[in-house]
């Protein structure tokens, strides 16, 4: 049976520094790189073997593939990267501590912008250290200056349209790695979680999550890999 | 202008222990890994950064790959991964020692099946440990049980002329991370090297060999990284 697994990249630096990231490439701590090995192991433990992978352009989130991919012997598995997976874009807050912004802009403002379906922060100012326009790993890609959920949802949905459902639904062992809000938009529409609801929705990192399909293409209650 | 890169996987534990290794999945040592994280740092040095990057199924490329991608900031390029890639299938050999099986069948035996451009080792007996038939990596594919450099060249040039050659066309920088021998049929294709001197020529590991191709997909002269 067609069969979905989602997995969020193991911690990475600034995860540990407590930043807002988003676009920005940081790479896996040492932490985030057992979280991913660990992903894997379970996945072999499992028996539950991707048969094809996807991620984002962003290291944290590729590293987790492979390394999670090695981990159970599959390293050898096609995978497709696309910026439709990556982390939502924090526009402004890119690069800032969660705990200064807070101190400057009062826990309510921080909440909305993190929390808040449609409100995206601040866009990254002109001319930023952040802004990734140029980036030739972004070529011919219109690189967003600040998204909500509602907007990375946009991105993430026709993508998973496109270009996943039809490897899953032939049947095959399909493997997600991406990250906390991209994967938010999968479960949304994946689970049917309201707009509400979906923002406060913590997915763990290096917890592989799995949909298993219908003939008909239907997903079947969510579960941790771990719990079964 | 096009231009390609190859590189050959780091050490394996079998190239340490002195094994045939052929199809086997062999991992790198911690030698093989530093090899490859040197190529990716050579790229970035020399400012030569991949587009684009095909390997094998086999674990030590696709491994240098990626440590070779890391080291050079491009983890987040487009890969395909081909088994026409693979190193040669060396047949009854696989796994053997390689001095043992000197002792046991004579230095020119030996050589013949090592270096001879047609002459392939004796198959893989029915029933091996190492037959890798029924391997789901090698579903579909027609898997032999041993090869020739000869017969290896005629899987690598069709695959370099469908997949591979077309995106370099197109002027992108590509990089291509395999083994000895499907190394050696590039070469010869791309050298003009004769079937004669093709087997004597050996490619060493870790070290990003480049040609780059006029405007008419001719190429230049290859050079080693590294001289340049």
């Amino acid at each position: 049976m067609p069969t979905l697994i989602l997995v969020r990249h193991g911690q990475s630096q600034w995860n540990l520094e407590n930043r807002f990231t988003g676009w920005w490439d940081v790479d896996l701590t040492d932490k985030g790189v057992a979280e991913a090995s660990a992903a894997g192991v379970l996945l072999a433990e499992k028996g539950l073997l991707p048969d094809v992978a996807f991620t984002s352009l962003q290291t944290r989130a590729i590293k987790t593939l492979h390394l999670a991919l090695e981990a159970c012997g599959r390293l050898w598995i096609p995978e497709t990267k696309d910026w439709r997976l990556n982390e939502r874009h924090y526009g402004g807050l890119t690069g800032l501590d969660k705990q200064e912004t807070r101190e400057k802009h009062g826990d309510e403002q921080v909440h909305i912008w993190r929390r808040s379906f449609d409100t995206p922060p601040p866009p990254l100012a002109a001319g930023s250290a952040f802004d990734l326009s140029a980036d030739p790993r972004y070529a011919g890609v219109d690189v967003p200056m600040t998204e909500s959920l509602k907007l990375t949802i946009e991105r993430v949905l026709p993508y998973w349209e496109a270009a996943i459902l039809p490897v899953l639904a032939s049947g095959q062992t399909v493997i997600v790695s991406a990250h906390g809000n991209s994967l938010r938009a999968l479960v949304k529409h994946l689970s049917g979680i309201s707009d509400d609801d979906i923002t406060g929705l913590e997915i763990p990192t290096g917890q592989p999550i799995v949909y298993e399909f219908s003939a008909a293409m239907q997903p079947g209650e969510r579960y941790y890999l771990k719990d079964r």
